[in-house]
């Protein structure tokens, strides 16, 4: 039977597992400040036996509670399971979760696309296709039901969750140009990459570079694409990341063919009206365009839309906080409504700013 | 009468003077997470007219709210007050409000100090100095019970707080030489120096740049000695300001001859003593040093104490962020502390971290 | 008749106009350090009676020269001019310079454009149409013939340097598809922005931010247009830039249609065949992609080529120093070249890393 | 026999040992544009055996070319080496190149102070304490001619370099008082710490951070105890270096007690008389304050002096770039010194800015 709010107690026990990431991190950070859900347990896997405040000091509270060995969850003790463990390991993970009744949101990539993806795109066989169909991809805003009915939602990774909320809108409303290629120019800090030390990651490298990566096989390429499709079109999507030097925050500039007779005000009109009274998605004013510094630490998504008349091309720019919207924030949006909490608790859609 | 909260309704309404500033803007975001307050009026001058998403695009929930001119503020309507206005201009509005009947905070300068340190540090005459007797100073941890019951709480500078409270406790309990002079080396993020553009504040200028500023002249340094002075001792304080290339947060290094005798463990134990318990104030354990970034949008601050012995030198080390705890956060929770509120309430030791 | 290297001293006395802005100092800079150029005249308008050193503390061996007004340089005192003034500046003072047998590197816009593009791109009317014909468009490694013997030499903008030395060739020998719309997305740190402190240029507006600005009409547009236009095609470019939270660097992603048949490494092979030898044009090996930090101060350019087959879109990336050869280098090799001297005088490839 | 200029042909050959770390690539940048030094041996440990483009793709010219072993290294085909090896490594390897002939600039730590130093501040004993008497210290402003005719230069360390040479003649002409502790508060950019990545490297942990490391127990405090010596007083020196969000620059802001009746103007009246004439040596006028951002790359130091009198203290200020007259810069200095080629030969005084 799963979980829902009428059985919650006020203070609902949750399990992070791979809580010593940065995603692991802000799951942590945004728990401690909601009303309802508790962290109960801290699963790591190097850092299990490390007290959180030697890993992360900032998270004074509970800085002397322990990270804890995943595999020592007790699925039972807990109502519901994050899990934000490298690609790979979720599907080792999730069905044992699932099957002692905890509600998995999983953050890997491993519940987001069909088994035979993964050998192209991640470089395994999937370990558990057999569970593939009791998840429901949970970009929040077009799956509530979905969601809220799921034992395993797949939360969307950082890049996807914008370009789905921009383009999905206007291919369904018949925009874009069926025939077009997509393509989506995506710039996003360090965070993204993860906490280990690399050449890449040393601030000396960072600092002052702009460098596209992963030029034509970044692994949300056929997440986008799964997230257009559903909106009933098939583009192709070119998808080229660069990493830029800030810390969060995902910026993806998508350009697409214009349909015959389609305007910017149409464009405009058509996401303002879909995401009317969302509470995290806002759509920009004619000739704002989206920042991440401005959804710093919230679960806000940016969106703008814009023609360039000369060439036919519309412009569809989104923005995210890849550890907001783009991982933890959605997560718990997604827990919320898979547990019959308010959508929006525990989050907010204002960002630290400046 | 003073307002407390047994008379508040579930939505207090108070104002900010100066909204549409950094400190401004952040208690803003803080009040929108407010459980009690609501800012019902935002004052600016410049930008009065303007809707607030205009200026600070990321307080999304009231984008379409304008900035209101700050005299046309009806005093009667709102409990207390905000002031966060150029320094001298705090003098001719706090009056005023503090007749009316609202409890004020003013993040300014124009309350700290007697009105003969104006003129050197500050380059006015004070506009009313005989409303300095009833403002108290409102380090919030060292003068709770003052605060409470203050009409004005003079909210500290962001430098002094760390310097403040860690200093304080060490010279009242003998740990530093009475006779030392005290260093303070501090350094700052660029958003100390407020919104307005200026040559030093490009990001042109600004990155990769660390450089000292107003040498031996900065404001807040006699309310540094003002505040060691309330721990029973009266050193000269040099203190030098640093522009480092970050947003916010302040560090302070403090300087002083050890007491004879004194050690390291003894000093860090004082301040493990007088900080035990207190929900904003962290004292790291040894070998840890503070660190801004860990704070960024929360109300906590960090402090060490360390020791040269080969030098007899102590050294003690504070971070805040200078719009939280440095500026908005404290003044948020000293009048929580005012209004017979949870001293904690809308406000969070957990900064946005990474 | 024009001056060549036969009739130069060995101190070749040049004008910079415009020499208080970013593009002025690092011509400044670089002429400090040339074998043969000297810069005897400063120029300036606002900045004009200021001292050197007041302005740019970094020029500290000409600290205490003074910009004198643009319009007092005696043009038959210098060998050449370099005009880096404002947009429709340039074209009410480079014809007086010609005149006067000055040889003119132009780096603004008012050179690059047939007459009839300034008033949809730039907002004005050209000043000095007749005037056009004189000047050639001075991507160097595209035009040295025409650059040496030109009058005036219309110094390329900092994106269209890359997109045009990366896109060119591959138009030329067919392996991009003639009838495809280019999609440039760019990115650039502020300095391409100017000198002139604005809330967009805030330390605490764009550290952390990554935006895209003025979309679909930024006025380099026709300029990259033109620049594949000499390369025998004429798609349509649809030109994003972004604002990135570095100071230097511009990096072009180019998106277009790959032609029938062609490959990644057919894209690569004429690359580096176009640009072998190039002391400055740096073409990568496979799977690295361009990153101007490592160009910083420096006139090189780094280019690499790839293709996404399952979408069959080209992508050629460019990255340069904007104030380099996205400005001030490339304004010296042209004038190396007008002048006969040896085309890297006073250049470098290599940038200050990191 | 030392070599010196008469010698020199036009290329000679130099070697760097341990080139693949920043301070090697720095040296190997600046002997690029050297007139008269050649590169011809860059040695290495773990990196040798990897093309120099794989590991800085900066140094276009000589990707193709190798790290060598260190050990390969034939000190007879050398005229000098610049030793830039771990602490500890010089020692073992210094001897034998000055006993084959070659010149040697030592980059690290092995030769700067008194053997019975090492245990203490470095953690090991010195390997060849019996070499130490030949080591010259090369502040090069403080030093030239024992420069000139030593066969092992120690280079001073970053931080002290600044600290020595803005204190040393205050001390000397007795403007700061005897008795003084002096506190050296320090400021540094990653690059001071190499290029391995590390959890403090890594951007998202440094980038908003600012943070004291090494209290009290920081290898360079006994360098500068003994640069001041040289100037005849002894205080104690207390120095807390903080690491700040930029990759170059170093500034030391250092407090002193005033002698009785010294000024402000008497402190830098000493300077300016002192690096009079000084090609890398900029003592800053009244009110302006040294910003490492302007030495970027360059081989300058810009000092300051203030006085606080209300305190009665002295602040020097001083900024390098640590990679260039706080290291490589300085080391080809002193090697131009030694091998009788101009001083500033391949140096400039001009920071690659903004």
């Amino acid at each position: 039977m799963l979980h829902t709010h009428a059985f919650m107690a006020a203070h609902t026990p949750v399990a992070v597992l791979g809580a010593s990431g940065f995603a692991g991190a802000e799951l942590v950070r945004l728990l401690l400040g909601h009303p309802t859900l508790e962290p109960s347990f801290l699963g790591a896997r190097g850092d299990a036996g490390m007290m959180v405040g030697e890993v992360f000091p900032h998270l004074g509270p509970i800085a002397s509670q322990r990270f804890e060995l995943v595999d020592a969850l007790d699925a039972s003790s807990v109502a519901a399971a994050f899990v934000a463990l490298p690609a790979g390991e979720s599907a080792t993970v999730v069905p044992g979760l699932v099957e002692a009744g905890a509600r998995v949101v999983d953050l890997g990539a491993d519940f987001r696309l069909p088994a035979d993806a993964y050998p192209g795109w991640y470089g395994f066989e999937h370990g558990a296709p057999e569970w593939l169909g009791k998840a429901v991809y949970g970009l929040t805003e077009r799956a509530r039901e979905a969601v809220a009915g799921a034992a395993i939602v797949a939360n969307p990774g950082c890049y996807p969750t914008p370009v789905g909320l921009g383009l999905a809108p206007l291919f369904e409303t018949g925009l874009l140009d069926a025939g077009t290629t997509v393509v989506v120019d995506g710039k996003s800090g360090i965070s993204g990459a993860g906490k280990a030390p690399t050449a890449s990651s040393h601030f000396a490298a960072l600092d002052g570079s702009v460098r596209a990566y992963k030029v034509g096989r970044h692994q949300h390429t056929p997440e986008m694409e799964l997230a257009i499709r559903s909106a009933g079109a098939s583009p192709a999507v070119t998808f080229i990341p660069h990493l830029v030097p800030t810390v969060r925050g995902v910026v993806t500039t998508c350009y697409a063919r214009l349909a015959e007779g389609a305007t910017e005000a149409a464009l405009r009109d058509v996401l303002c009206d879909v995401y009317d009274g969302e509470p995290f998605v806002r759509v920009l004013p004619e000739g704002a365009t989206p920042d991440p510094k401005r959804l710093t630490g919230s679960n806000g998504c940016e969106l703008s839309a814009h023609v360039d008349e000369h060439a036919g091309t519309a412009i569809v720019i989104g923005a995210v906080d890849n550890l907001g919207k783009g991982a933890a924030g959605q997560a718990i949006q997604n827990l919320n409504l898979m547990l019959g909490l308010p959508e929006t608790a525990g989050l907010t859609s204002v960002g630290v700013y400046p």
